[in-house]
This record gives structure tokens, sequence and C-alpha cells, in this order.
């Protein structure tokens, strides 16, 4: 490589160095039946206790030991890799199975499995302008990138509408071509501003202007809903969303990501879509493992409520302290900083002096101007491990100047 | 969802069906300890026991009782799922010794795991426009849908050369305008075809028209060179590739790719590509049996060979036979069909009637008309099991009329 390429990498780094939004990657070992608590190995070579608060195993289900107990049990019986895409030996009696209970979950006739939630975005909505010639995008202006890059890769026309805003999207609606398909893209609750979608308001206008509707739940499947089949099964939406998209890398903590739709929709993103076709399907124990996990979560109400006590404990403690808390309604604890520096410098200092590891979200996950520092309490999160996190909490924000509502 | 909807998805699926090419996955699982027996789970319910022969598990390694206690272990002490992007709480100590160990396979400063060899492509290829303003991309025409759909992604200059063709890289190079980036994309062992790139040859034009090179190895790592670094490996030229892509999912027998490079490549991707950065890292057990597994085929060149000497036992028998087989010198040995139809056919036939599995490869995997079936021998697939394959062929292509070179 001549130096004149190597000089453009370099910069291409600077670029982000300069804006305060290099990440470093935290070496974490997650300890097993310990959760929260895991070990932190620092550049240095020592090892530290830290306490994750940042994880998206919500509900700590990566160290279930009946989820554990499955993955062996598979890894026993069917080896590790699946040695092939679905198509060429890599469909296991474990995925068929994994589909058939997803697809019961969201009460659809197919689900299909996909190697990540960002996979399966982008693949299937990548996919959807092959199918539905002439296709008009209608896309929430905070989707995930993964829907952003699926979308983009449709190279359909698309129309951003303003976050969660009814009326910016039926005007958008109405100002297209009535002939065209449409498909309006959402999530459900979004991860970091820890709102919710007014999914009923989008599927009424979905009628109204017959656009399909996609929506993303990863952030709300296993932790919402009776079953925990997502805020669309809690409020009663799922036979009105034509294609629901999930994750089983978070609640379910384990890793790949699906949708659930109807057979005809199942079986042509399955024959079209090349980032479903061309890709080595889940290891058979990670199929197993997310099952088990899935049955698990439909019959755990104690579980989500439990999940929502504790962060909804949170919440209230950092609002009554006066710490400017991002949203109400999910189990998703954001506390605005507003500057990329700063926004680093209190997560350090949070990890380095007080064991407590909240990564700084910065740019390009949030907008610039909107760093944040995210909290994801999970059951296993203690009144004592709060206490110790207000406490740094105090005394992280006096150090970096940050604001504060004046409490009385 | 309106009807007019559905008949788009459901015309989608015929068109599929029409050209002979709709897939039905075959439900299978591997039985760990007796790989290539596997059980077939059929439609009316019943099982068989088959034998496969198109798996990508081509060393076996996902049956490796070392590599299943490494996966197991790590789900012990760290649980299953990572719980966040490798920013956010998802970076583990075994993804760290993984990309170190990785890096050292191939001669480079650093390595960057992916969830998939085919994001591994796509997110690498994709934000190198973004990295070098201009870029002029060169790809193989044979070159694997995860490469063309990362070239796509960039939105840059691109020039298609003739598969395996110096004559026809050269005179692109040469054509483009001598100031912007180049970058000349392709695979050591191309798949389907089972032929191999000339390294040695790419690179020293890479060097002539002061072009970036990288070489997708997924069909190589672990199978070729002393220590299972790829065909570069064999041939000294890893230092000569500036971007190498390899995958844990084939002979390394997990899931999951990457990309090997010097510390401001793998800098800038890391920091730049959407995904990579916005998708739950692997599983740590994913990484903790993966890294033994790449430990084991590096010491292990015995089991290379006997590896290559199964294919060719099966590549000479098919010869002799007079069946057209595709390539001569990888350890895949796929025999041209020619017609989607047959090509289905043959592999029902095979399957139904002999328990022999082998998926057919129709397009889009490969181009219309040149549809095959593909066998991928294994250390473990003995000589009884290559006496049962070439009756059964006998039989097979007499049934479907399928063309054979006449034998003395």
């Amino acid at each position: 490589m001549s130096n004149k390429y190597r000089d453009q990498f370099i910069r291409a780094v600077d670029t982000v160095r300069d804006e305060g939004r290099y990440r470093i990657f935290r070496d974490v070992r997650r300890r097993c039946g310990d959760f929260p608590k895991a070990t932190w190995f620092k550049d240095d070579g020592s090892e530290n206790e830290i306490t994750i608060w940042c994880s998206n195993d919500y509900m700590g289900m990566g160290q279930s030991p009946c989820v554990i107990e499955a993955v062996k049990q598979a890894v026993d019986r069917a080896g590790t890799g699946s040695g092939g895409t679905r198509n060429i030996s890599g469909t296991t009696h474990y995925h068929v199975q994994l589909e058939q209970e997803l697809a019961e979950l969201h009460q659809k006739d197919k689900a299909l499995l996909m190697t990540s939630g960002y996979v399966a975005n982008e693949a299937t909505l990548g996919v959807m302008s092959k199918i539905l010639p002439g296709l008009h995008v209608f896309s929430d202006a905070m989707n995930h990138a993964s829907m952003i890059a699926g979308i983009s890769r449709a190279r359909c026309e698309k129309t951003i509408f303003k976050h969660n805003d009814l009326e910016d999207l039926e005007r958008a609606l109405k100002a297209a071509d009535p002939h065209v398909p449409k498909l309006i893209a959402f999530e459900s609750v979004y991860s970091m501003d820890a709102d919710i979608a007014p999914i009923k308001e989008i599927c009424d206008l979905a009628d109204k202007y017959n656009a399909l509707t996609y929506c993303d739940e990863v952030h709300a499947v296993g932790m919402y809903g009776p079953r925990g089949g997502g805020i669309a099964e809690r409020d009663g939406l799922m036979d009105r969303i034509d294609i629901i998209q999930g994750t089983l890398a978070k609640a379910f903590g384990m890793i790949g990501g699906y949708i659930a739709a109807n057979t005809d929709i199942i079986d042509a993103v399955r024959s079209l879509a090349s980032g479903f076709i061309f890709t080595t399907s889940l290891p058979p124990s990670t199929a197993a493992g997310a099952l088990r996990s899935v049955k698990i979560l439909k019959i755990s109400p104690h579980l989500r409520t439990q999940h929502q006590e504790r962060a909804g404990a949170l919440r209230t403690r950092l609002t009554r302290a006066g710490y400017p808390v991002i949203g109400n309604e999910t189990h998703i604890v954001p506390l605005m900083v507003g500057d990329p520096i700063a926004c680093q410098g209190a997560s350090d200092t949070l990890l380095n002096d007080y064991g407590i590891y909240a990564q700084p979200i910065n740019f390009p996950t949030v907008p610039k101007g909107t760093e944040r520092l995210r909290f994801t309490p999970s059951p296993f999160h203690t009144d004592a491990m709060m206490d110790e996190l207000l406490l740094a909490l105090e005394h992280v924000w006096h150090t970096y100047g940050l604001k504060r509502r004046r409490v009385a």
C-alpha cells in the first residue's frame, strides 16, 4: 500500500477523532451467573471488577441456566457451526422449530431467521423494491442504521417523516402517487430516545393510504406483551403489521434476527433476498438456545414486571435528583449530556473511578449534540447498585460541569 | 395487506418457480461425532439417515471435541449472547484474543471480526468509497454476492473484469483515470467453479497501477498454506494483499467473518462501516470456539493433506468414469448439469433413493445454464461412501439423460 493510501485511511480516522467520537472498545468478560458484574481487562494488563449498565441483554437471559443447557446440549448433539447456507445443508431441525416458535409468538404464518437483526432489516427492506416495483418507502427519521441501509439498498422512492409525527407522515402519504406500492417503516421502541411509536395510528394511516407496515421490534420482543411478543402484542396490533422484525440478540440473550409475516411475504423474501440467501445459517446451538429463551419468556410475565420495576426505580431516582432523563415509557434510561467529549469523559470516569460501565453514545449512533449516557437496568440490577450509580453520577456531573435541574 | 400486494409477493415467487429455481430447504440434523452422517426430517414426518456431501464444514471441525469443549466452557463462563455491539459492552476478551490470533494467522497488524463473511465483504467494500473518495473498484466477474453487494453499496465507479483474466484486468486498469484510488477485489478459491485466482499476477498489476488488493479467502482459510492461512499463505503472498477477508463458518466450523489488514485500514473500517458498528457482536462462545479451531488447524497440516487426498480421490474417480467434473485444483468437486430442472431432479433422486445429500446449485448462486451438483468431500468421507455415491450417480445420470464422456 502506498503512503498516499495510508494517509487517506489515517485521515478518515482523524476526522472521527476530531469530532470526539473515536471509539475505544472496552475489553470485558461477562461472568455467567454473576451478571451484571463483569471483569474489565485494562490496557495495562490489569483487571477490574465492574458493573455493566449498558448491556442489551436486557433481561439477563444470556446467563439463564436453561438457555445455557439448551445451547450445550445442541452443541453436543449437532456440533458447532451449521456448515452451510439455509439452502445448502444449513437448515437444521433447530432452525425449523425456532421459526415455527417465532411465527407463533407473533401470530403470523411464518418466520424467517437471519444472521442478525441488522441483516434482517437490510436484507428484507433491501429486496422490497424488487418485489414491489415502483415502491415508495416512508421511513421514520429515527430509524436504525440497518433500516436505513436496507432502504438505501432498495434504491426506491423514499420519504423520511419526522420522528413519531403522524401529521408529517400523513402529509407525505397524501402527497405520494396513489397508484404506487407504499411501505411505512418504523420501530416500536426507539432505543436511544426510549420512546414508543404510535403504532395504532400509523396502521390507521397505512389502511387509509393502502400502505404496507414494517415494524422493527428489536427493543421490545421478549419484554412487552403478555407473551413477550413486543409492543404490538401489548397493544393488540400484531395482525395489523405486515412485517414484524425482531432480534434474538437482546432480550432473548443470543444472536440473530428474524422477520415474521404471512406465507407469501416470507416466501418472497426467502427466495430473493441476497443477505438471507448467501450466508451461512446460524449455528444449530444458537437456534436451540434462542428457542428455549423465547419459550421461557413467553411464560414469564413476572420477569417483565420485575424488569419494568427496576427501570422505573432508576428513572424515578434520577429524575428526582434532577438529571436530564430522556423519555419515560420504556426500560431504557438515557441521560442527556449533549457533548461528545464530556460524554466520553463522564463514561471514562465512571468506569475508572467507580467500576460503572456505561458506554458513551455518540454520533453516528445518535445525532451530534445529543450525546448521552444510556442505562439499561436489568432484573439483576439491585438497589445497592443504583445507590452506587447515583453517588458516582453526583461526582461525575459536577466534574464535567453538566446541567442538572435544581431540586428542592 | 390488500390482495394487490399479496399478488405481487406471489408473482415474485412464481417467477422463481417458473425458472426451476424455487428452493426447498432440507431439514437435516447433523449428528455430532458421526459427520458426514445426518438425520433428514422429511415433510411427511418420517426420518431418514443420510450422508451430507455438500457441507462447507470442509474439515469437519464443527464436530471437533476440542472446539466443542471450548464453546461449552465459554458458555459456562460468560453466558450465551454478548449483549451488545462491539462498542457498547459487546467486546469480550474472547473477541480480542480471536482478533489477535487471526491477525497473526495472516501476518497482519490487526483483524476485525464481523457477524458473517457476507457482512465482512459488504461492510468493508461498502465503506471504501467513503474513505477513498473517487474510488474505482475492479471486480472479478465471478465474485461472491456479498462482494457485489458491498461494491454496489459503495456506489463508486466499478469495472467487472473477466473471471481470472489478467489481460482483461490490465486493460481495465490501463483505461482508468491514473489519479483516482483503485481497488482490485477478487477471491482466492472460487467455490462454485473450484478454481484459483492468479494472485501473484493480480498483485503485480496492482503494483503497476497503484491499486489496493482485496482478497476473499473464505474457501481457503484453514485449508491451504502451511498454517491454514489460505492460498495467499501457500503462495507466500500474504504481505502483498492489503485486505484479506476470511470466514469462521467453513473450515473453522463456526460462524462469523473477518478482515485482516494493517492498523490504519482496520481502524478506519472499524470506525466507519455501518455493518460492523450497528450490530450485536458474535457470542463470546463463538469467538472461543473459533479461536480453538484456528489454533488447531494452524498446527494440523496432516488434516489438510488428508482433506486434499479425499477430494483428489473423488475427483479422479468421477473423471475416470466420464462425469463432467469442473475444475481440478481445489477441494471442491462440482459436476456440471446445465439445467435447473434436471439438477433439482438429480438431487432429489440422490436424496430420496440413496440417502445422498447434494443440494442442487442453481441461479442466482451460479449463472443460468450452468446448474450443477457440488460435492465437498471432507476428511471424514470414506471410500465406501464414495462407492455408494458413484453407484447412485450412475443411476441418476441415466435417469435424467445427462451427458457423460464415453470411457474406454
